[in-house]
């Protein structure tokens, strides 16, 4: 089975490296840009089929491994 | 308006930070996790509700700064 993982910065966070990408886009002439935000899309392949497993699995693993849980959120799709 | 570009390694560029958290999560006993790939997803904000100047600019935007064309795809998403 296949997931995704988002990992994203709590909105009340800096978010240095979006701004370092917004700065750049608008000194190159991308006038629009208002606002970026960078975050991870962590995709995993799981050797199971059951998807209750997986999405607990997954829980634990994006509480205690792939976000901090101090200035991180993250986010589970379970892929069909 | 707002959207997502996600930026990616192409699938036969080796992912060393995605093995990282792969050998940790089995280190640390989630055993199902078989491949992590980590990619990048970028939450553009911007200044225009034209859909079609959006996704021009974000194309460029992506293939000229925010992708590298070497090893990288993107694909972008324009919310509602």
């Amino acid at each position: 089975m296949k997931a995704k993982v988002f990992v994203s910065l709590k909105p009340d966070v800096l978010d240095p490296q979006g701004k370092v990408v917004m700065q750049t886009l608008n000194n190159l002439g991308y006038n629009s840009v208002r606002q970026v935000r960078v975050s991870k899309m962590i995709e995993i392949e799981l050797d199971t089929a059951d998807r209750e497993a997986a999405r607990v699995e997954l829980e634990r693993a994006a509480d205690k491994v792939l976000a901090n849980p101090n200035t991180e959120t993250f986010r589970i799709e379970l892929e069909d």
